[in-house]
């Protein structure tokens, strides 16, 4: 088998697949004439980062101090922290900063604004911010029209920092259940962007940048104006979610695991194998979704679905129990104590997150290389 | 403040309540006149493994080969790998055996029994086997009047390996709602693993182990006569489940996740912190019990519970949403920008393994050093 090499449970990436995917985000970029600033915090690896950056200006969105850090030393420098920036990392920044790292920072408050302008002082460091604006009330950020927000604008300033413009994160997209809930949800995101943006021009900002995303919307946004960039990740390596939300299909989905057949629940015709929720992890966000997936969805050691009725029914932690979701048995003379399988997972970014490495595939399943991922916070 | 040096999101353990947590366990064990072969999955590191050692025979348990050889580097040599042999890991397996590891493996089905005796052959090693036993249907294992249990014993021994006993997890404990079901299961656990052991015993095998446990039902057992050692691991560090089953109460737990506010939901009267999925996990262990506790409980800096009312309500990769469970506003102005806080988490086992390195905290709060935790598999 092509696996072989590989100990159980693993962490698969399909090359082509992951090529295909990267070039499908880069056509409908070029089709929105906005470029990329790509979220790594799904692939987490350098390799990978460098060709989902192709053809862009050079910049990253990351989700953890680790990652910038990760990042920088593989020579990615423009890296924007796209969390709202705790007072307690503001050291850690400006560290980094003087280090040369062209980091960009976000917040959402004027209480942050002032622990920024405060730490610009005592560390005397120019930071750069985005100012957070909530387009869907999902998660954070500023109301595009907030008085806070441009009272945060001039707090920064006041500082001595630089508020260079606004970020937008449509996570609501991820609840839609149709193509004119993305549509909208993406029309959303870019008008409280641009409005924003607008509204720290009139307050004599010159706000350059205007930055939107996620992978649901930038698929289904009809219209980019005045959006500088977009910021995406999960498109890379794809998922049951994006799948559920109709943002691509099963067979766009580069990223399995890798488990092995270890017992039989014969009573029940369900069958163990040993990748448990250490490695899936507890992700269920096709839970809401019309189609449940249960903890994923079962293919064969080359990556073929079994049938969308075998799914991983429960998990521990290094355990999986696979089952029929209508109840009925699996024929277990299929499962044969040993058969290697494939789960395509709920969320990427939170299967990924379980492992410290990956193997990238080839065309014919082949083991091209092991990849390493970035880890921590 | 005490955890100023650390950066949030961060693993803390408090240092008390863990050495409390052990001696419970070590007086729990000395009323049943049973040792303890501490399930490390839990602590994943050598330090706090060897406190929970101490006293006891010196075996362990883990739940990857990763944590074996990671044990093993620290001098721990007595290592039951307590998940269904997959037979992809028996030259893995057999490689630690030639570089002296005292591995056991289990399994519960012929077809397995067969694969390790042809490896037995094919790499000359004598495999150290428990065959794995059902007591509450609530995983794997073989039912102790199983034909296939006998007939395991002996493919094993006709191969040349060693059949060394029995072992039991009564998961099912985790679902008990009353203080009958856990003394019940911890009865049909013990119960189960006996009656498997006289079954190998008859059938001619010394089956010299009877190995049993989970922390709920050693903590409820009333008796363990016949089995000759004991599992648990989480009982180490505690949390929210075993709160709701009543194993312990919330002062004695041990873990914890620090974290920053770093905004507000005016509107909704929520806070967002630092620690999302990524830190929290997705574990909702909590959800099936009467007391579902989202995704954690929140405690200030030095570990107090705010209110039984506030909790993790929503996560993202990176962000927790805090609200109050009864839907009412929080008190915004409690939560300032900066501010620290304690996430008490659903699942130890789950959270800690998000984990690459953990703090420990002296009486006093005070960092006393940084602990590494084994990753991967």
């Amino acid at each position: 088998m092509k696996t072989d090499p590989i100990r159980t449970p693993a962490l698969l990436i399909d090359n082509v697949r992951f090529e295909r995917n990267v070039e499908r985000m880069n056509a409908r970029l070029e089709h929105l004439g906005v470029p990329l600033r790509p979220h790594l915090k799904t692939v987490k690896n350098a390799e990978l980062a460098r060709r989902m950056m192709a053809g862009h200006p050079g910049g990253a969105t990351v989700s953890t101090l680790a990652e910038a850090d990760y990042f920088r030393a593989a020579g990615i420098n423009d890296l924007l922290y796209a969390v709202g920036i705790a007072p307690g990392k503001l050291e850690a920044a400006a560290t980094r900063m003087a280090r040369g790292m062209q980091l960009t920072l976000i917040l959402d408050h004027p209480d942050a604004a002032r622990a920024v302008a405060d730490a610009a002082r005592r560390l005397d460091t120019n930071f750069r911010l985005l100012l957070e604006i909530d387009a869907d009330g999902h998660r954070a950020g500023f109301q595009p029209d907030d008085a806070a927000l441009i009272e945060s604008a001039k707090i920064l300033e006041r500082g001595g920092t630089t508020p260079v413009g606004v970020m937008v994160h449509a996570g609501g997209s991820y609840a839609c259940r149709d193509r004119d809930c993305l549509v909208r949800t993406a029309k959303a995101e870019r008008d409280s962007a641009v409005a924003a943006a607008r509204a720290l021009r009139d307050a004599g900002f010159e706000a350059p940048v205007v930055s939107v995303g996620s992978t649901p919307t930038t698929m289904f946004a009809e219209d980019l104006g005045g959006v500088t960039e977009v910021r995406a990740g999960v498109y890379s390596f794809m998922d049951l979610v994006m799948a559920g939300l109709g943002v691509c299909t099963l067979d766009d989905i580069a990223i399995s695991v890798l488990t092995e057949v270890i017992g039989h629940r014969v009573r029940d015709g369900q069958v163990i194998v040993d990748a448990g929720w250490m490695a899936l992890s507890r992700d269920r966000g096709t839970a809401e979704q019309p189609v449940d997936q249960d903890y994923g969805l079962v293919c064969d050691e080359d990556g073929r679905l079994l049938s969308p009725e075998v799914v991983v029914a429960a998990t521990n932690q290094e355990h999986g129990i696979l089952a029929r979701r209508d109840g009925e048995p699996l024929d277990i003379s299929q499962f044969p104590i040993g058969r290697r399988l494939r789960i395509l997972p709920n969320h990427a970014c939170a299967t990924a997150g379980q492992f410290e490495h990956m193997w990238l595939l080839g065309a014919d399943g082949e083991c091209l290389k092991t990849l390493e991922r970035c880890r921590g916070w």
